[in-house]
């Protein structure tokens, strides 16, 4: 499965970003991927403040152009993610569409980003966003993918969860910044990938130093073995990737950590 | 709470291997340390083929020796692991020393390591040994502290079950190799420091080149926010660690994911 990693800059205008991410996904499609992922909070800035005023409902516009993208270019999109609006509650969600442009699997963000790191980052999602209530996992003809946002993926339960649910990749729209960037985003996405031994695939927006704001970017694709296929710098670009899942099977059979839990000796707390 | 990773070389020798021990933890010993490490296997080479040689049981010479040198020095010893013989078992066992000599803990390895990957490492631990069935945390005054060895640490759920049965530190005894070392070994530390937001530490033996299992080396310290505070190369060396376990509740609350946990989205199969 060739898929394309789309670090698209994100401005204040939703029009932009939205023509942004299309001419971004056309230009991949020459490469004859079969599946483009878009970041986190694509269209929208990252603030608290703007995110109403971006939000779309269910079937909106950004929604529709990547519906009819997916089936003029025949791929899978996975479209970031967006804030969705729904009655008086926004969520911050990703919806994926296949190669005829049908929704096949939507995930809304279910750990919300509340961190207040001394002398870092401040940020406190909860106080516009709801969160999703469950982990989505998705089927392409290639296998089962899984799919979370973000903070999301700092829960090592929902990696297992998908894993065990049958992904053989983790799609991961997300924009860490210049806090936990540096220090977790890497080590979050190898470690995921060689606890669970899949591929993990992260998009993140282009950095932005005058965002309020600002994205690590750093897009990454690692394969099961935890080895970084590809990785962005700050700046907009396009990374793609080849997936081959019978690599997962391999490395769960020439080091079976999956099979060899010792599930009796393991107290998880609820 | 300063601790002394002692990464020391292991011949076919076992009282070679208890002097070696010995002199390295009383040269560490005047840097005013609290607690000692060594490396998994110290007193044995790491060989199915000389285990049951190399092995001794319960209360046996190499533990006598620790016990009463963490009594003369006043600290806590981790002694690494050794064969533990119990009648025709054979288990791969820490023990742990307090400042009075008193045994306060002992962890049987539990996940065994067996790993057979193509063109890399081959070893299946299970053709000699049993494993343990159990998580191990113990007290000192400075707060609780897990313990489990090499492979063991690849299991998630097992480092979540330590941590949330109290564990500041995750101390491992260990040795990886030159295929799992270089692709895993830091992200292995990195990852379950990060995710559990807690100190791990990982004591191996010094590199030997000529050995049947070359062992990685690279002895590290990391604390709760996944920073490696240091890290050995393959050669033998001693290195000193000072842990603050205020850093794991700071970090706990700056960036609250234990506490963020949905775990009713979570479905982990046993």
């Amino acid at each position: 499965m060739k898929i394309a990693l789309i670090q698209m800059p994100v401005v204040a205008d939703k029009k932009a970003n939205l023509e942004q991410a299309v001419s971004r996904i056309r230009d991949a499609a020459c490469q004859h991927i079969d599946m483009a992922v878009l970041p986190e909070m694509f269209c929208s800035p990252y603030e608290n403040s703007q995110f109403w005023h971006f939000s779309e409902p269910r079937g909106g516009q950004v929604q529709q152009a990547m519906s009819a993208l997916a089936k003029e270019l025949g791929i899978y999109i996975v479209a970031g993610s967006l804030p969705e609006a729904e009655g008086e509650k926004l969520y911050n969600t990703s919806f994926v569409y296949d190669r005829t442009g049908a929704e096949i699997a939507c995930h809304r963000k279910a750990h919300l980003f509340d961190i207040d790191v001394v002398g870092g980052q401040r940020f406190q999602e909860s106080e516009t966003l709801s969160a999703g209530d469950k982990a989505t996992v998705f089927d392409t003809e290639f296998g089962k993918l899984g799919l979370c946002i973000c903070f999301d993926l700092r829960f090592q339960e929902l990696a297992m969860t998908m894993g065990q649910a049958g992904a053989q990749a983790i799609i991961c729209p997300a924009a860490f910044n210049m806090t936990t960037g540096p220090a977790h985003w890497e080590v979050m996405f190898r470690g995921r990938a060689v606890d669970n031994q899949l591929y993990t695939i992260g998009v993140a927006p282009a950095r932005d130093e005058t965002a309020s704001y600002v994205s690590y970017g750093n897009s990454i694709a690692v394969d099961p073995w935890g080895t970084v296929m590809c990785r962005g710098g700050g700046e907009a670009e396009t990374l793609v990737a080849t997936l081959e899942f019978e690599k997962c099977s391999q490395i769960r059979q020439q080091l079976p950590i999956l099979k060899a839990r010792q599930t009796k000796l393991y107290k998880i707390l609820n």
